[in-house]
C-alpha cells in the first residue's frame, strides 16, 4: 500500500497575509473608505453564510509585527474557489489600501499513520468533520509552515514506515496533551505551495502556542528531522473590530 | 558514450508567471480596458494558432495565491520565439496593466536512461511527439524547479550511470502509474535558468499533484537526491474566462 | 516533567524598526512636521505613563548603518496591546513619515535550567521582576535572534536535559561576569517569529556587546549550537533627542 | 610557487544586465523615444571603435524570461574604465527608460594549471589573444557565477596542487571537445565580486550550452566541488535589432 | 584569560553604500544640482578636517557594478558619531538624490592571538596608529565580510587557542607578503552587524585584491574556516571626481 493511499484530503486552502497601506487609507476621503469598508462588509457576510452552510470556513486574525496587519484563511472545497475569492476581493474598492504580504496555498489533511489495521477512516464522521472544519473563533491563531528533513543521516523519507508510525504516535500525543488549549489544523501542500505541510494553530492563551511548539520541538520527529518556515502570530478579528482599527 | 548524448531536446519552454495591477485596472477607462482586453485577445489568438499549425504550444492558468495570477506557458521552436514573445507581450497595452512575477527558461527533454541499447529513440513518432508536445487543457498545472543534489554522500553526478538508470527506473514507474491522472512535461535548463529541471505537471484533478508528488518523494532518488524549488499550482484559463475575472 | 514547564514567560515583546522617509519628511510643510511629531510625542507621553505605572516598558533607539533609523521596543501584558500600539502608531501623521524596516514577537523568558530543585522560581520577587522587566535608559541597544542548531551531530534538541543544563551553566556564568556592564532581556519567540530566542542588550559601552557576544561564541552553547540572525546596535534616543535629530 | 602567481589576469569585465521600463517607454513622445535611442547608438559606436582598436570588447544580448531585457557585457583595460561606461550609460536619456537587474565585476583569467615546467605563458600571443579577447557575435550568450565548493570532505582549497591539477585537465578536456561549439570566457572575480569565478559561454546553438554544462557536471570537479549560481541566457542583438526590439 | 582580553579595539567604522538616483538627478534643475552638490561638499571638507585633527578618517570611492553608485566609509571615536553623521548627511538636500544600497557597522579591531607574553600592544605607538588609522587615499577600494566557519568538523570556535594561534600566524604571513602592495584593515563586528568581522582592504593595482583574498584561500584558516559574504570593489573620489561625475 502506497504511501499517498494512507493520507485524506478535504477542503482547499488559503492563508491571505495583507498588510494596510496606510498612507493611502489616510489620504482617502471619507466616502471613499465607508465604500471600502462596506464592500468588505459584504464579502465577509458572504463567506459568513458560506460558513453557516458547512460549504467552508474563514479565519479572520490581525498579525502582530510587520510581517503583515491581517490573515483571512479561507477553506474551500475546490482551488477554483479559492482563485474566485481572490477575484472577487481584488475587485472591491478596499483591496487597493491593501498590499500583499504572503500567500499558502494548501489542502486539509489527516494523514492516518496510526490508524488501526482494517478501520476506513472515511467512516468516521469526527474525521470527515476534521477535513472540513469550521475554524473556532480562538482568540489567537499561529500558522507556520514546515518540511521533514532530508539530509544525511536525518532522511524522514529514508526511514521505514514503522520508524516513521512509532515517531508520529509519540509526536501525536504530546499534540493531544494540548487538547482543549490548542486546535491544530494540519494541511498539505505538497505539489500546491514550497513547504510540504502548513500547521495552522488557534487558541486562547497565545502562550500555547509556544509551548506546544517547544515542547514538541524535543520530539524526535521535530528535533531530528521538523524544518520550519516563517511563523505568523495575530489576534482575532471581526467586521466589527477591523472596521474599529481602520477608523480614522 | 557521454552523458549529453543520452537526453533529447525538443522544444524551448519560458513559463511567463505575472500579476495583475488591479489598482491601475480599476483606474482605467472602460476603452482603455477593453483595447487592452483586445490586443491580448490578439496575442491569445496568435498563439492558438501556431498551437494549431503545431508551431508551438502555449498553457494559460490562473495562479492561486499571492506569488502571481496567471502564469503563460510557451513552448517554441527557438530562444529567439520565446524572446519575440516576450517583446509582442511587452508592446501590447495589457502589458502595462501586469506586472513580472515569476519566469522560468528550459528545453523540453526526453532522457533515455531506459532507453534499449541499439534503439534509437528519435525513430519513434511518439518519443518526437513527446519533445513538441500539444499541452492539455487540464483543470490544473503544477510547475517547479528541481536539482539532483550534490552534497556529502548524497551526490547524484557522482552516482554510476548504472546506479542512477536503476533509480530513474523505479521513479519512472510511479509516474507510470498516474498515467491518465496527470501529464509530465519534463523540460531541462541546465545553462538556461537557476534550477537543472523544470517540472510541469496537468490534471483534472488538482489533488493528484500532491499524491504524485508524495509518494515519489518515499522514492530514493528523491528522498536523497531531489532538491526543490517553489511550487505554483493554477487553475486553467482561456480568453474568454480571463476576461470575465477581469470585468469590474 | 516536560521541558516547557521549565520555563517562565512574561511580558510580550514587541521589537519595531522603522526608517524615516527623509525625503517627504523635508517636502512637507513646518506645520505638518509639528504636528507629526506632537502626535509621536503624545505616544511617547503614553507610553511612559505606562511604564510609570508597570504597565509595561518601552525602549527607544537610532539603529547605526541602513538598517532602519529607530527601534521601538515594546513590553505589553497581552499580544492584544501590542497590536493596539502597532494601530495607535499607523494612525498617526508621523507614521506616513516612516517606513517598516524589521520587528520582532516574542515574549521574556526566564529559563530556569539551573534552578535548584524544589524551589518555584515564582516565589521569587526579584523573578517576576525579570519577567516584566523596565528596561533600562543605557546608552546603546543591541538585539538579535537566535536558534538552537538541529543539524548532523550538532543537534541541542537531541541531547539530554542533563547536557544542556550543563552547557547553560557555563554560558550563564559568561552573561553573568558581566554583570553591571550588559543587562540582557532574553525572549522567546518560538511559535510567534522566524527564530527560537530574541535576545536584547543594554550597556552604556557598545564595546561591551562585542565583548560579551565574542566570548561567549568560544562556549560550547555558541560554539556548537548557537545559529543567529541580523544584529542591530544603536544609540539611546528620547522625544528630545528624535525631534533634534529630525530638525530640518 | 604560491597558487595566485598561477593564474594570469586580462581585461577587466562587467556584465550590466538590465530591464526595459516598458510603461515609461510607451509614455514617453515620440521625439524623446528616438533622443534617447540616438543616444544609446552613439554609445554603441564608441564601444564598437574601441573594439575595433583593440582597446576593449562589448557583447550586447537580449536575455530570455523576466531576471533581465539584456545585458551589455564590457571588457576593458581598467576598472575605472568599466565605472566610466557606466556613468556615460547612466547621464544617456536612454537609462531612464531601464531598470537594473544584475551585475558582475570580474577579470578575464587564465588559469595555467596545465601549463609545461618551464613554459611562460605570456610568451605566447595566443594566450594574451585570450586575456584580452575580441567576444564572438555568436548567437546566444550564457552567463553564471560559481565557486569551488569547501564543505567538508568536499574542501577544493584543502585538495593538494597536484589533485587539483589532475582534475581540472580532465575538465578541461571536456570544454576543448566542444570547442568550435562554445567559446568559453572565464573571468576570476575573487576580491571583486559575490563568487568566486565568472563563465560567459557564446554558442550559435544554445543547446550546446545545455550539453556542455550538464556533461561537466558529472566530471567530480563540478559533481564534488562546483557551486553555481544564477543562469542567464541570450540571443545576440545589435544597434538595428535592439531598435526594432523597442519600436512601439 | 579570556578570548575578549586579546582583542583591541580602536574607531567605529561605518561602511555608507548609496547609489544615485539618476532619473531624479537629471530632472532636477540646475540650481537644485548645484545646491546639492554645495552641501554634500560642506560635508566631505568637515570629514577632512576632521581627518586632518586626527578625530576620524573618512574614504570615498565609486563602485563598480550595480550593487551601489559609492560608499562613504567612515572611522569614528563612537557609534553617536556614526549616526550623526549619518543624520547629518540625510538632511543634505543631495542626500534626496541618492538611495541606500548596503551598510555595515564594525570597529578597528587588532588581535594579538600572535602578541609575545608579557607584552602590552597598546605600549606600541605603531599599534595605537593602526586602532585609530588615517585611510591611503589608494587607487581601489575592497570591502567584504566574514566570519569563522562552525560546521561540523570545521567549527573554528570549538579549537584550541594554539590551534587558532598557529594557523592565524600563517594567514599572516600572507598578508604580510603584500606589505606595500595592499593595506588592510580589519573591523570586528560581533555584536554590531551580521557578520563576525569587516575586511577592507586599499591598493593601488586592483589585482593585488585578487592575489591575496585567494592566495589566502587555500590557507586552512580560510580553506577550512573562511564565511564570506559580498564583495565591493571602487575606485578612488574626492569632491571634484564626483561632482564631474555628476555633471549632466
Amino acid at each position: 500500500m502506497s504511501e499517498a493511499a494512507q493520507t485524506l484530503e478535504g477542503w482547499y486552502a488559503l492563508h491571505d497575509f495583507r498588510s494596510i497601506d496606510w498612507a493611502a487609507w489616510k489620504a482617502a476621503a471619507e466616502s471613499e473608505r465607508a465604500q471600502a469598508l462596506d464592500e468588505l462588509q459584504s464579502l465577509l457576510q458572504v463567506w459568513s453564510r458560506e460558513e453557516a452552510d458547512k460549504n467552508g470556513s474563514t479565519a479572520f486574525y490581525s498579525i502582530v509585527g510587520q510581517k503583515a496587519d491581517y490573515v483571512l484563511m479561507f477553506l474551500r472545497e475546490t482551488l477554483e474557489d479559492l482563485n474566485a475569492i481572490e477575484t472577487a476581493f481584488n475587485k472591491t474598492s478596499f483591496a487597493a489600501f491593501t498590499k500583499p504580504a504572503h500567500s499558502y496555498v494548501s489542502v486539509v489533511e489527516l494523514s492516518n499513520y496510526m490508524a488501526k489495521p482494517g478501520s476506513d477512516p472515511l467512516d468516521n464522521p469526527d474525521i470527515v468533520a476534521r477535513l472540513k472544519p469550521t475554524m473556532p473563533k480562538a482568540n489567537h491563531i499561529c500558522f507556520y509552515p514546515m518540511n521533514k528533513r532530508r539530509e544525511g543521516n536525518d532522511n524522514w523519507y529514508m526511514l521505514s514506515m514503522d520508524e516513521r508510525k512509532a515517531m508520529m504516535r509519540s509526536h501525536g500525543m504530546i499534540g493531544r496533551s494540548y487538547a482543549g488549549k490548542v486546535k491544530q489544523i494540519i494541511t498539505g501542500s505538497v505539489g500546491f505551495d514550497n513547504w510540504e505541510w502548513g500547521v495552522t494553530l488557534f487558541a486562547d492563551d497565545a502562550l500555547q502556542f509556544k509551548k506546544l511548539v517547544y515542547e514538541m520541538r524535543f520530539d524526535e520527529v521535530s528535533a531530528r528531522y521538523g524544518e520550519f518556515g516563517e511563523f505568523y502570530v495575530g489576534n482575532l478579528l471581526d467586521g466589527g473590530k477591523f472596521a474599529e482599527l481602520l477608523r480614522v
